[in-house]
């Protein structure tokens, strides 16, 4: 059996009906999760909001939120996989608090993301389509955990493992711009329809930051965790 | 009477079918147009593709082409309106050949585009997201030319007035990186599903050179027009 429930779930969020769902339970073990939103109709993302993680690659801090995007086909689910795009060599992980968005750019849940990075590409193209917005470069999940049941978004722990070797270990109190900012300041120019993600950065330990570098190789499997919000877990292929 | 015809020109991209349409005929004068898409499922954007046009800004020729992106709601019919956001007092205009994607990573035909972009959000942001993507910023129409119906797609002159002045002046023949070459590029790490639109980048003339720049204002309009495949004409407000 397979469930589709993209379109139910985007309704959900717009209408702002937040009545537990009813139906037949299953074990979490006997079902294979698909992303919470298929296709959110816009993934935008912030970078370099983790003091630590701005320290590690040697940049300067923003003065202003840095914001980028992903395409409908970067969405993917929790399992994955992040298929490794032909034009890279160097993948990276970034595990990042995600932001569901609701009616009137409310935030609406949060989540999981993994924003998978092309570093090779990233280097080399000053704009970051290809190497931020490739094909399943955003897993994510393994649910939304709507806001009435997460009053702080911050303070939460953040960690991914890579084939089980702790490489993040953050916490969502030390993101620079906040969820409530960051999305005023997208929607200074874009309008965030319900159902649109926002992934808001990631914490210090990426691949990138090693000397010499750990980028993903095939057949490693990457694991984020926020705590509260859940894991997502993925190969790559 | 309105026609909402998205849908379908999407399963004409994706199936193939090239047969004319059919149905009453009606006046120009008596309809508004629609995008040909509406929310085509990604907008990607080539930046400095006419080596005028990056003497112009005293930019670098890229050694490879800069791919960034619009957001669905960026997509606007070509008689606009463009709205100015919130973020930005210096909009400009940007006219562009726009290639229309098919199956298989095919171009299926040919329209005309303006990027509309906020420059000082462009100077002040290292990525383009809100200077490029913002709600409007890409009028575009006013049909597609299907690639049956022009053999050659450079060569064309492209042109764009502000309130009856002419700005831009240029060639498709100019562009550095070709259409083929520019979507085999995007490819290698993002795929192009059937609506996907490309605009390809804009010849010399951009109100940010000159000296000093002459941006857009509430109530100019804008009128941007390759031969062969139309003009489309909007407001600014």
């Amino acid at each position: 059996m397979t469930f589709t429930t993209g379109k139910r779930v985007l309704e959900l969020l717009a209408d702002g009906d937040r009545t537990p769902a009813t139906g037949p339970d299953y074990a979490l073990s006997d079902v294979t999760l698909l992303e919470p939103i298929l296709r959110p109709p816009a993934i935008f993302c912030i970078g370099r909001n983790y003091a630590a993680h701005i320290a590690e690659l040697g940049n300067e801090k923003p003065a202003k939120p840095i914001v980028f995007l992903k395409l409908p086909l970067s969405s993917a689910p929790p399992g994955g996989p992040v298929l490794t795009p032909t034009a890279s060599e160097a993948l990276d992980y970034e595990a990042e608090l995600v932001l569901v968005i609701g009616a009137n750019h409310e935030i609406a849940g949060y989540a999981v993301a993994n924003d998978v990075s092309a570093r090779d590409l990233q280097r080399s193209e000053g704009q970051w389509a290809r190497a931020k917005g490739f094909d399943t470069s955003c897993p994510w999940g393994p649910w939304i955990t709507t806001a009435d049941e997460l009053t702080d978004p911050l303070g939460l722990r953040i960690t991914t493992h890579v084939n089980g070797e702790i490489r993040q270990d953050g916490n969502t109190r030390d993101l620079i711009f906040g969820p409530r900012e960051i999305v005023d300041f997208i929607g200074e120019a874009c309008t965030l329809e319900p159902g649109a993600i926002v992934l808001t950065g990631t914490p210090s330990g990426v691949g990138e930051a090693f000397d010499p570098p750990r980028y993903l190789q095939r057949g490693d499997t990457v694991r984020c965790e926020i705590e509260a919000l859940g894991v997502i877990e993925h190969p790559i292929a």
